[in-house]
């Protein structure tokens, strides 16, 4: 920390999302005497905290002589606010960009190389195109089954871990990749009311229209902290919150971020992502759903081996245990896509609806059983049976008012404003679903961000469709978005292939 | 493009460097029924013309309703002024970068597709992130034979291609890596006093203190249009122009930005980089210069051989005649390291002064030597005697000074305010010298962007060194930047090893 020079903060309210910005005059005596340029990278001082930031130039009068500005995100991370007085000097060249370098050249990293990556990533030093440079060059299967353990570990390490009174802490995952398929809060209420712990974070969309999270956050508050959570965990057996806000794996947050900008999620970092957060969450015993389909994430049966033989490989070197069943990821699960749309099927099975979705009660039950058959308070084969009798008597649905009351409030969910039907235009039999499309879709009409956006879906493998039936609403918050789904729709054939 | 509303430019004044930055309120209408929200990709319309930005969001009184701020250089991309109307549409997703995944998976790209990633990349779709992404997935070895002839194509297609009188177009190349090795302005000044064409785009530094056209820049004008570098072709056989400035391959521009953020530039790259450029150039015949060291960017003899039949492959799928030469790279060449320091070392070479560096002198003529040889006006063996003549007899100077002039301005180069001797702390013979290291340091003073700064280097190879000799001279133009690469040289061992 040398040469570094007061500046008085002025609020200038602009949101980068997650980007640290500072905003200097181009003729402020630090930019002129450290010779600082737009796009130079520098670190931001205030009392005994401080932020690494990029630095735009402002050439007119937005700030006087003597100010600074910083984006929305920076100015809440160093904690600074109107007046308050910051010292910036030059940031340190990040000597682990050269093992990402290294690992671009095709270099095995080890435990210890990617531990200073991760922390220097969960630190926030790297700026959004070194974080792509990293996510790139450990993406398609560049990742060693050495390297996914190391990077697991790393992200373990790089956060918070949560203990719990409890010996076995129970947990379940979705590798994703099929649309609708938002079993979690009916298993977790099933579980829970039968007793299990069950502390369950869960993350937003990557690359989806939605994550439980995003549900979640429909019907209660899902950004809880440590304690808050310690406390619904002990009053309601299981929590539905979002991982994030609890600072599990800060480093896996950061990439998200630019995974979805670059529309991967790739497995070495998928497995590291999701093993990271369930160890460090404090469970004990994971269900893993892996759908297997088409259009899925994983599309081949012979892929979903090689999957869970890393992913277990992976949880026994951090002593997790874990274990993964292949579903069917041949069609979108349930009828909503999209947060708010996802969250009525769930209250539509725990309620016992009539016409709540079969696919997504059936696939729930599978995955309880198996939980409650990891417990060995249950024996082999009659899981299942025992979940029904929690979902069908009510407990489970009650369990999950609780949760969310224990959260802060339970919301029901509600249909967006704009919508509009889409029509078949032939008749016959659905014989093929292009799931990612279908997500596409749901995404453009502003699901994640937009809650109610997404799409109803009408049309499941195997239903005699007549010309002019609905095929599936989309739902939108704003009517710029609906056509923006729409015009999509419009230049892809064979989402749905009739026959 | 559908659903864009008008909204009023105000002029905000800030630098994002390369990157196209909207500025919009959060409360905007457009921002509204459109769903944007922060790091939103749009497309921004002012009457026939269209520029792709990312949206930051304003939540206090920076803009008026009705307003809309635009980045420095997305405002001159766009042509628009203060008051402008524009509007804002949705960017529809980017195909090609459907490739740039396939990529990452390891997938071969053949060229049309390629192409479309080059057409995009030029035409400025692309995000910083994703051209983080496209580059590292392209980075180290994972470029086949065959994807590099495709990139190369494909960058020759994305720009324009400059065509002459002559056949016979001469050029030269060094790949880099060796801090100091500016030949080129003594080569083309040689070979263009004996007579060839010699049209010679330079790129400015890309990892390294300084580019050819850095150190021209020093001495002359070097962002001519291409009427004006004709012009001066015409007259003295020769120029020394930023290749940047004539849109000769506008992707490869992009590309280098961000390469130079990651302080990467691998082998396929660079292939496609050099000769998609000396192609576009109208040039023929090629003169590329090979410098291999243990510190320099190619290692060892293996490497360059290798990476010499990739170059003569390359070339001959798209029709350019190339000559390698490889040369010492195991320290900097002459005494500046910078774009002014290493100009001060071109001049004292041509004007033949006592002092002048003779290892820049020998690399100069051999380069110019084998140049005179592919010209086939001299014989085999005899172009280093006829390259030396010219170079003694001071017409080469002459053509430099003309050139320069022809350019707009020739400026005798100036030594920076603040400068600083880093002394030996031991006597003995220098023994070893990490080029690398070396260059980082003189980057750290500030070069190549403060044209004075860099290093005056006084301990080649074999150099009888005593305690308290100067080592070297840092110079910068601020004395921040003095102090901030000093304090690297001090955490670092063995830049200069004495024994």
């Amino acid at each position: 920390m040398h040469n570094h020079k007061a500046l008085t903060i002025k609020k200038l309210g602009i949101d980068t999302y997650r980007e640290n910005i500072i905003y200097m005059r181009s003729d402020c005596n630090v930019c002129l005497s450290e010779g600082f340029t737009a796009l130079t990278r520098v670190v931001v001082h205030f009392g005994n905290e401080s932020i690494i930031a990029t630095l735009n130039v402002v050439y007119n009068e937005l700030l006087k002589h003597g100010e600074a500005g910083l984006s929305i995100v920076a100015a809440q991370r160093l904690g600074v606010s109107d007046g308050d007085s910051i010292m910036v000097s030059h940031l340190q060249p990040i000597a682990s960009m050269g093992l990402v370098r290294s690992k671009m050249y095709g270099n095995e990293l080890n435990e210890a190389e990617l531990n200073q990556i991760i922390y220097d990533i969960s630190t926030g030093q790297y700026s959004n195109i070194e974080l792509a440079a990293f996510i790139t060059a450990t993406s398609g299967n560049h990742l060693s089954l050495n390297e996914i353990k190391g990077l697991t570990s790393a992200m373990v390490r790089s956060g918070k871990n949560l203990e719990w009174n409890n010996q076995l802490i129970f947990d379940k995952h979705c590798i994703g990749g099929l649309p609708g398929n938002r079993t979690t809060p009916i298993v977790i209420s099933i579980v829970a009311a039968a007793g299990l712990t069950i502390p369950k974070t869960s993350s937003r969309a990557i690359t989806s229209p939605a994550g439980t999270a995003d549900t979640m956050e429909v019907m209660t508050n899902v950004e809880l902290s440590i304690d808050q959570m310690k406390e619904v965990v002990s009053k309601e057996n299981g929590c539905l919150v979002w991982g994030g806000s609890v600072s599990l794996s800060p480093a896996d947050d950061v990439l998200i971020s630019v995974e979805k900008a670059l529309d991967i999620d790739s497995e070495g970092q998928m497995i590291a992502s999701v093993l990271s957060k369930k160890k460090a969450a404090g469970a004990t015993h994971v269900v893993i759903d892996i759908p297997v389909g088409s259009t899925a994430k994983v599309r081949t049966k012979e892929n979903a081996y090689k999957l869970i033989s890393y992913f277990e490989d992976v949880a026994d070197v951090i002593g997790l245990h874990v274990k993964c069943v292949i579903t069917n990821g041949s069609q979108p699960v349930g009828k909503g896509i999209g947060p708010a749309l996802e969250a009525m099927d769930v209250l539509s099975v725990l309620r016992n609806e009539n016409n709540a979705p079969e696919d997504l009660k059936q696939r729930a039950l599978l995955l309880a059983g198996e939980l409650l058959e990891l417990s060995e308070n249950v024996e082999k084969g009659k899981g299942i049976s025992k979940a029904i009798k929690i979902l069908e008597n009510g407990s489970a649905y009650k369990k999950l008012i609780s949760i969310c009351e224990a959260q802060g409030r339970f919301t029901e969910p509600e249909f967006a404003a704009f919508s509009l039907d889409v029509l078949a235009v032939q008749s016959g039999i659905v014989n093929e679903i292009d799931c990612r499309k279908l997500a596409k879709i749901a995404k453009l009409s502003g699901a994640p961000k937009s809650h109610k956006a997404g799409i109803l879906f009408h049309s499941h493998l195997g239903k005699q469709i007549n010309n002019g039936d609905v095929l599936f609403t989309i739902y939108a918050e704003a009517q710029g978005e609906l056509n923006y789904a729409l015009n999509y729709y419009k230049t892809q054939n064979n989402i749905i292939r009739i026959k």
